[in-house]
């Protein structure tokens, strides 16, 4: 069928970047073509009736299970919760389905089940309906969860890559890179993996604010897996305008940022679990601004840069602290697996 | 919290038997409790707005990946709409969730993902969302399939186990065992494994036909893993009612029964994947049953039995071809892991 440059799957192939890419692109849309399916949204947008709903899936392999700031549980029910959020809907059901390793450790699985109980109620989504296989040892790495999600679009919040316009002004929630780095280090047991924290937490309730009082959202997006560098490729090869942000006004945790440089990774191809990249209206960028600060999850939100046209094909492009400028790429994908 | 009988989690607490149940009732359930979940339904209800919604998942780590009759892709498309379908919800949009190891053929994921595309095209489905995860080679064993389904429930169709009378019959479309006794020989390699097909196929074209042009359909449930004995049990547990069922009614494959005895298993425990026991009122008995029987899919359709008052406490019982009776119980749940 079409041209293959692997025969075999690769870890990068599901590492968010652009071998990822290819395997949805060229691979799985082919053959499951549908219009809701092409728009390669967070969610699926779909009209039943007189309920507009968002539908999303997602499983998680998150290795080490436990990290500073969360664990696979709260990571699982946060991820989908976002999923619905940054499409603009309100969360309102959730599926969870276990592939647990038969010799996993009941207490584990417990804490793990507590922690999905817990998230689930301080973001008020329930849990409606599941399922538990298990596999034999040594042929699933200790427990794998997926959850599926539905919300509800409230009337009126229409969101999409089409609505963006040069001029609108790109915000996001707080510093970049702290879930990636977090896993990272845990994993190999860095010396500062103490002074790492997983931003892993449940937008729904600030992006609901933010969808409610103020106008001029065009389009947001969680920048998980490749990071805000993915994203930001995704918006100006979506929209084909260019991306134009400024290093100085990004927001990195010196932690997290001497961690990349010792790991030789780019902050901005490192997975966040609690950040969401809002594309807004001039008119309305500094309220929204002003609305993230005063919550507890958008106290160090700023607005990185801007929606430019393009002057030959759209790129994202960076102007960094020293006055230069650099090109932000679409991350291949190696960088770092199994982080969510 | 629990009384908790084993410390670390067992095959058996996937099969879907008594272990299934405990580690669904005694950790699950008390931790996410809320009165949807709480009904353990095939699918979830859901309203929202005037749209009458089911919601289900269900992860697929079948050994082998491809059989007689089918494969993991099909298998995954088809258990989750025949969840929708005998909750009385016609499928309308699926998500589809791969866990790939790394090192997998590409050739067997294209493979996979064609006989998905296939199965849900030619079911009126359309997979709308989706999400792909790789592991390092060891983490899985090739590759799981995560899928939920958003379903519609037509107007005037409430089944539930509430709806259930004494003297109701109870149809099964066909013959059982099938699917669960090709997984289980070809994965042992016996020498009749080339006779055994799956049932794998999905029911919902069937079922909504049923719901259309009969009344009196009470409740509806796939035998899957577990077999009909888990369904009648769960039938006679959730209603208080008693099940009596005729073995001379229930049509078998003799090939799958001859595969069971040689290996010491009882049908009635064997996994289904195209099969649902429906209760029906005893004046539309017949009339569902003439549908089937028109229909490709309910050709050895037969009434194996009925719901009586129960005399002590609720139980299944059988009356065997020679005419004794006995008791079909809950199985354990170690009869055959990884069979869906």
């Amino acid at each position: 069928m079409e041209a293959k440059r692997h025969d075999r799957i690769l870890l990068a192939h599901g590492g968010g970047g652009q071998l990822s890419d290819e395997l949805v692109r060229h691979t799985i849309l082919p053959r499951l073509q549908n219009d809701v399916l092409s728009e390669l949204a967070d969610s699926a947008r779909l009209d039943i009736d007189s309920a507009s709903l968002c539908f999303t899936t997602d499983s998680y392999v998150v290795k080490p299970l436990f990290f500073n700031g969360g664990d696979i549980g709260k990571l699982a029910v946060c991820g989908t919760i976002n999923d619905l959020a940054v499409a603009g809907a309100k969360p309102v059901a959730l599926s969870l389905s276990l592939i647990i390793e038969t010799g996993f450790d009941f207490k584990l699985l417990e804490k793990i089940l507590d922690s999905i109980s817990r998230t689930a109620k301080s973001s008020g989504v329930d849990i409606v309906t599941g399922d538990t296989k298990t596999v034999e040892a040594g042929a699933a790495d200790k427990i794998f969860i997926n959850t599926a999600g539905i919300g509800v679009r409230p009337k009126g919040v229409e969101l999409g890559l089409n609505k963006i316009k040069a001029g609108d002004k790109i915000l996001i929630n707080g510093t970049i890179g702290d879930h990636g780095m977090t896993i990272i280090s845990q994993r190999e047991d860095m010396k500062f993996q103490s002074q790492l924290k997983s931003d892993c937490s449940s937008l729904s309730g600030l992006i609901c604010q933010l969808l409610e009082d103020t106008e001029g959202i065009r389009f947001m997006r969680d920048p998980t897996r490749g990071g805000l560098a993915v994203t930001l490729n995704d918006i100006s090869r979506g929209t084909g305008f260019s991306v134009e942000i400024c290093e100085e006004d990004i927001a990195i945790n010196p932690t997290v940022q001497a961690a990349a440089d010792m790991l030789g990774f780019d902050v901005l191809n490192i997975a966040n679990e609690g950040k969401f990249a809002a594309i807004i209206s001039p008119e309305s960028a500094g309220q929204c601004l002003e609305l993230c600060r005063k919550n507890q999850l958008g106290k160090k939100a700023s607005i990185i840069g801007e929606i430019v046209e393009s002057r030959d094909v759209p790129v994202v492009e960076m102007v960094t602290r020293i006055g230069g400028r650099r090109i932000v790429q679409m991350p291949y994908g190696r960088e770092l697996p199994r982080i969510c």
